[in-house]
């Protein structure tokens, strides 16, 4: 539930959807809007009803599959056609059949696009708006107008647009959305014009922003100053292009910069479980960089910071990350210090502070690191290796679940067909030699497979660790065959992942390395002890 | 070299490449610098020379190898500690060191960090910046401050703030940077504050934005709008958290929509190049939704619009695409693809103005370009596959030097050692068959040196050539062992070099693919016969 009169309109079932590569089914959707439900926006609008056959079914089930809790429901459509009665259009009628409590008509407001997109005359447009609004507010709708364009229209007739707006809220529209379709506006333009439409109409005026300058929540915020009370968005900013305002931005920046609260704040803790979770559902891959919500929203790698953090954190965040359900979390690398090997320690869950040997260990750690960052390795993007490498400085000894004695790939292809790997692997676990051989799409597939197959009886709980992403890089290039390579790979276990690091010239090795890290790492989270 | 006086001030190599998991090495930083010197920025930050070995090792080899046509170098430290004396400091010595023009000392501005961060006394810290400036400033150098924190200590202690905006300016600074170092501020207060401390000081002001907010781009527009003219970025918004602004947003915006010209319009044209050509040295792979160069940026889905996009495509799009070097993209756009590969053709020195079935063939290539860059081929980093591709077109036969019988790769490691790898290449060059063998420290080393060895004595030419930079990108990597592996290899004969392209789901097939493909190219260059 809104805690303001501010509107929180969400549509990222609808112009989300438009997001390149970007395809929802009907339970994708139903799934999402109890997201929203969650995170508490006022308004969910589902898609365009009669427009297409899914968005047609997604309103049929949630009538009957969707308990609200505070959300409304909107249905999007467009006014009717030129020439005709708004009560024999078929796609009015679907937005009547939809169920939707809320209609939100799309509206030409520009008069190029309307002479020729819409290839009407200017009259006809609006008796189309006054028509469709009056006939859905009479069969007891709440009407909200979209008026598409409406920027880059005031700017070609401001006298026209604004007759489009004076035009629907006559006829009864609660609110009239002004639309930067073509995201080309910059702040300033979106205050002036949102200040200057309030004092010719008594609707409730709203924002729709794209990003295409960068400033979609920037000028979401800019219209709300100037006296806008309804505000779009989606979530994680997806839609055509460059997407739309991103929803989650917008409302922790009101809520928590502009003194606009307008969700509870409970609700607002789970920001950032939502962000990704509807990120599952879009398949899109979660921005790392996203405001707020993103994985590195609230990182800190600088070493310069990293004492300071332990005095207080306050001075080097803009707000506490809890607030939207995200954390602090310090990197390591080789700008960091010693403050920040004792922070990542805290953070892992090792404590350091009663250990007699702290400060030689913490410095010997942090001679370990920047000595391997200088090699080539890199300790942020692999949490795991680092966690290792302190455990083994912990305890004195390395954790080792095998003793590898050689390995082996071969990969060999015949004139034009698709190249195989074969990995052989021998190895000492539990005091027994095994030898194993994979094979895989490429050598490090093949020697997974192998190292796998290797360890299987001894340790069966490796069945449950899956290597998950593999990514390469090629440092110092510039001396060719000299480069030395860098492997960075992600292991799960279905329900949490971990990265590993390894370097070596040879990139099948540097790619070993990893491999073998992150299989530790996996076992020792799993508290399997070593055979 | 920037049109107007205002400044347009890069920290990719610096605050940029704070960024989680973005890791640059010394030959990295100088390829971007040469980027951002083709962008027409005024001034590349280059690192922090004595506080690590790797940008002291960068600022030394600029002033060898760094031959910049516009963009001057700047240096960043910080102000001396506290109780010594600036010509002593060896940080601030190593700034003079650097040989940099330009000095960016970072200052602190906000009592509660001096006292509680600094833990010195607020006038110790007015005396350190003093100091630093003066100095550096007497030493001919040009000494900029980045006020770090500054908006943040301003709302602590507004008087303490403006007074290490005084001193610095006092002491000789040209520029002071305002920093949201935190990254928390809304547009309407970095305008406030910049145009407040616009009345108390006669130094050029600067803005240095971070996105935690999601208006960093915003941000830096208001304090241009208010009276800063000097702006700082990086590149695809790189940094530290959420990122800095995106210097290609903000020079657009500033650019093309606020009236202020930054940079040469044609250079403006290369955005969406550089842009992705950096994105490939960092290895971060390149953001569809960015604003202006991203992928998706000028991306329409048809629907609602297509019949329109025919009318005027200017109806739908905020600025023109071609003036950031991006282009639009619609399921219609088959005519700006047939155009460019026109263009490229040119490029090259292929006319194709006179053949007979022109139209055909560059159809027939366009087809072939998207088949294969939907399956991952990129031909914009492989301008050498693309020539191969096209010519073979041209001519109706495929160039080839040899015929491969098959390859094969070994890589081998016991316990602890290094691991090699061996290589096999059996093919038929000249109607006799070659079989050679090579080592290597890697597989594509191996099968390069095999290669080599099988040609030598039909085509000694090939010892001109050599392998200088060989790039690996996992695409589609959430699939784990599904995914696709895209190579770039690069080539040189000693004057050029050429870069060619290679997909497949081995790692080592992709390779050998670019291998072969560079190979060929440098040969045909060379106007070798096929013999």
């Amino acid at each position: 539930m809104t805690t303001t009169d501010l509107h929180v309109y969400d549509t990222t079932l609808r112009d989300g959807a438009q997001q390149e590569g970007l395809n929802l089914s009907v339970a994708d959707k139903l799934v999402i809007a109890r997201h929203l439900d969650e995170l508490g926006v006022g308004f969910i609008e589902g898609g365009w009803p009669g427009a297409n056959p899914k968005d047609t079914e997604f309103f049929h089930r949630a009538q009957h599959e969707l308990d609200l809790c505070s959300a409304t429901l909107a249905a999007f459509g467009a006014t009717r056609r030129a020439g005709s009665r708004a009560a024999d259009d078929p796609l009015v009628r679907a937005l009547l059949v939809s169920g939707a409590p809320v209609v939100t008509l799309v509206a030409k407001s520009h008069v190029r696009h309307v002479e020729e997109a819409l290839r009407t005359t200017r009259e006809e447009n609006l008796a189309m708006i006054r028509d469709t609004v009056s006939f859905l507010h009479a069969e007891g709708r709440r009407v909200f107008l979209d008026a598409e364009h409406f920027f880059d229209g005031y700017a070609a007739d401001r006298a026209y647009a604004l007759e489009a707006v004076r035009v629907a809220a006559e006829a009864g529209a609660e609110v009239i959305a002004l639309c930067d379709t073509n995201g080309g506006m910059l702040p300033p333009q979106v205050q002036d014009v949102v200040a200057d439409v309030l004092t010719s109409t008594s609707a409730r005026l709203g924002i729709h922003c794209h990003n295409d300058t960068g400033c979609a929540v920037a000028n979401s915020l800019a219209a709300v100053e100037a006296g806008a009370t309804h505000v779009q968005g989606t979530v994680n900013g997806y839609g055509e292009r460059t997407g739309n305002a991103d929803i989650l931005t917008v409302v922790s920046n009101l809520q928590l910069k502009a003194g606009r609260p307008v969700v509870d704040p409970e609700r607002l803790r789970d920001a950032t479980r939502l962000a990704h979770a509807i990120s599952e559902v879009t398949n899109v891959a979660p921005y790392s960089r996203q405001p707020y919500v993103g994985a590195s929203a609230f990182a800190h790698k600088a070493g310069l910071h990293a004492s300071a953090l332990k005095v207080d954190p306050n001075l080097y965040q803009h707000t506490d990350p809890t607030a939207v359900g995200n954390g602090m979390r310090t990197l390591v690398s080789d700008m960091a210090g010693r403050a920040s090997i004792q922070l990542k320690a805290a953070e892992i869950g090792i404590d350091l502070t009663d250990l007699p040997n702290r400060d030689e260990l913490v410095a010997s750690v942090l001679a370990e690191v920047k000595d391997l960052e200088l090699r080539g390795y890199t300790f942020d993007a692999a949490d795991a290796s680092f966690e290792l490498m302190l455990r083994n400085a912990v305890s004195g000894t390395r954790l080792a679940y095998f003793d590898v004695e050689s390995w082996r790939v071969i990969t060999d292809a015949r004139g034009g067909e698709l190249a195989v790997s074969e990995a052989t692997v021998k190895l000492v676990a539990s005091d027994r030699r095994f030898v194993a051989t994979g094979e895989g799409n490429g050598p490090v597939n093949a020697l997974d497979h192998a190292l796998r197959q290797a360890l299987s009886e001894v340790y069966p709980e490796i069945e449950k660790l899956e290597l998950i992403d593999f990514r390469v890089r090629i440092l110092d290039a510039s001396h060719g065959t000299d480069a030395v390579t860098r492997v960075l790979i992600e292991t799960s276990d279905g329900e949490t992942s971990w990265n590993t690091v390894g370097v070596a010239a040879n990139i099948v090795e540097a790619s070993w390395k990893a491999l073998v890290d992150g299989i530790t790492f996996g076992l020792r989270r799993h508290e399997v002890p070593v055979r």
